[in-house]
């Protein structure tokens, strides 16, 4: 792993986009291909099946999804196909993507009740079962990692409640902040559907919509009473399409975005080829992301996920010391090469910053990414005035 | 414009995804970016101004689009917020990508009205003013070249008609493979909504949805008796988004596909300048048109438009020769290192084959791919005991 081909660039640690590997990158400048040419239907062929790998799943009649798009879109996904309108869902509230992921929900009909955490802890399996056992849910919807909080839900846990209390219940999990970073074990964990991007723990720049759907799932679309709520975000336009090109066939629905398919599978063939390669990043992760805790927890300041239990492997959101601000602080941490997000959380906007790694910077510590954070916070806030 | 930093690579003349310059390409690699960084703003902001060039608008309260996704997001657009459910549509029907807006807008509760010409053939004007007579519609629908026939519409001259008999009417025009190669003047023929793709006249990758609306279609949104039917492809929830980028400010609903709008930006620099510049791409693509078809009639072939000022030019579509079939031709071809693409529409789909002549294969003449695509058809043939 290098980024020897890579112009000096500011080191972009947010909570996606991520740094890229060069062979990564490199597969984005992958010259003119027809969509339907054999080369191509070959590298998309690849990238489906090492998909199955990422979801960690076996299952011949579970299906992945490569798509233009964003993770965003993954949501409309949910919304249009695997429930209808009047339906209920149950929505676990971690933060500001669990608000937009009912939002969008709601575009397409979907009754939502939600169990919310206060901001930085999650909701307690009693409370998830509790809900469950008041009405039938036609899906409950997971926020793997709220982006906005840092906070990590115990997905295994909850889906286990879930098949247990209402089987019927399809396991949605928005996973776009922790595909390829945080565990996730597809079949094994009875998981229904799982959303992501290309340019979070997948390693790979933005622009794919990426999702896994479970034949229960893909069962509960073929059998809607009512037509699919959207044209794009169709899994009966989509499905037959995957397929053909896992099988080695061209299809034609909507042009894939052949340069970023590419750079997809770079990436996958980095960590997706088996179940141990993944579970190294999944344990690289928890070890970049304690690095980066401990320099935090050294320095005085407070994750805004609550303890260590509740936190995300691939990003870290931090409470601001008593009397500095993100305009003086971020600014700072940018002159020295770095370049970290601020607050997101409309109830603690200004009062938090957010730090990604994810990606080359967890699993090739080497590169030095995450030991250029530590520093450019440190002495950031020492030439604030700031000591802990 | 070159292809001296590229491997060589079989010359991809099918109506998209196109031939790339190296400068296009190499923005593709792009290194990491926030997606809310000064630099990726400015290069947004740059790429939004050049999307107006790019329709010859100058109307400030008209707004271009740039968003993940493909061309046939775009007719979700269309449907989830320029029509109503149960409101009426005339769509002018040319060929397959004419019947799939027709699929798409149906998912949106459109009632459609088609006026649909023999294949090879367009509606006349006269067609199109008598069904405009009969009933108020909401939109027209106009599929500007047909890929799958090669049929040219006369969006000036039907703009005109529309605006006369209906001027509330919004004129809505699928340029997935105009934009870029026919003219367009988006303020001048008072157009409402035009929609692209970055893979063909455009001249990048794959990955990117680019739409232009007006004010008057942006009014028709924002007086919406009913909630927009998508949550990904919401006007209402981009248009602020577009704005402040736009406007050199971040804001966010979905990560934008970042790389990819480096390549668009690199595109545009090579043509949206002015109008001029323009002007001379949509000139240099007859030209190269005009010579596809000469050469086409040279062998004796026919065009599946029925005459020139009905057909294309950045891509032909040609009737193969009594006896040749397209497995037979293809492979003849692609040994000589052309790609073509076979039939699409249902109706002829094994009579006949597609070349795309889009973007620097007509614009660069002395880059060769013209004569290399009608040597190898020439040779092939003639392979194949065919002669003129």
């Amino acid at each position: 792993m290098s980024q020897a081909n890579q112009p000096a660039h500011p080191l972009t640690m947010i909570p996606g986009p991520i740094e890229f590997d060069d062979e990564v990158l490199t597969a984005m400048s992958h010259p003119a291909e027809a969509h339907t040419s054999p080369a191509f239907i070959k590298t998309f062929q690849e990238t489906l099946k090492l998909v199955r790998n990422l979801f960690i799943s076996s299952d011949p009649n579970a299906q992945g999804f490569v798509i233009a798009g964003s993770g965003t879109l993954g949501w409309d996904f949910v919304g249009a196909n695997l429930i209808e309108a009047g339906e209920n869902a149950l929505l676990l509230n971690t933060g500001y993507f669990s608000d937009s992921f009912a939002d969008a929900l709601k575009v397409y009909g979907a009754n939502i009740d939600e169990v919310k955490a206060p901001v930085g802890d999650r909701p307690t399996l009693e409370q998830i079962e509790a809900a469950l056992k008041q009405k039938t849910y036609k899906i409950v919807t997971i926020t793997h990692v709220d982006t906005s909080t840092g906070v990590l839900s115990d997905v295994k846990a909850i889906a286990e409640v879930v098949k247990r209390v209402s089987p019927e219940t399809l396991v949605v999990v928005d996973g776009v902040c922790s595909v390829a970073v945080e565990e996730i074990r597809f079949d094994e964990w009875k998981l229904d559907f799982v959303l992501t991007a290309s340019q979070k723990g997948v390693g790979a720049p933005s622009g794919l919509s990426i999702f896994f759907a479970s034949a229960q799932a893909l069962e509960v679309v073929k059998n809607r009473k009512t037509p699919v709520a959207s044209y794009f975000a169709s899994i009966p336009k989509w499905l037959p399409i995957l397929q053909a090109y896992e099988a080695g066939k061209p299809a034609y629905f909507a042009t894939p975005a052949v340069q970023n398919v590419y750079s997809l599978l770079a990436s996958l063939k980095q960590f997706a080829t088996s179940t141990e390669a993944l579970e190294a990043r999944f344990a690289a992760h928890v070890a970049a992301s304690d690095k980066v805790k401990d320099a935090i927890a050294k320095l005085g300041l407070k994750t805004v996920s609550i303890d260590r239990a509740s936190s995300a492997h691939g990003m870290t959101a931090v409470y601001l010391p008593e009397g500095v601000a993100n305009p003086d602080l971020l600014p700072r941490i940018a002159k020295r090469g770095v370049v970290l997000a601020g607050g997101i959380h409309k109830d603690i906007v200004t009062k938090y910053f957010r730090i990604g790694h994810m990606g080359i910077s967890a699993v090739y510590p080497k590169i030095g990414h995450v030991d250029n954070v530590i520093s450019a916070i440190t002495d950031s806030l020492q030439e604030l005035g700031y000591s802990a």
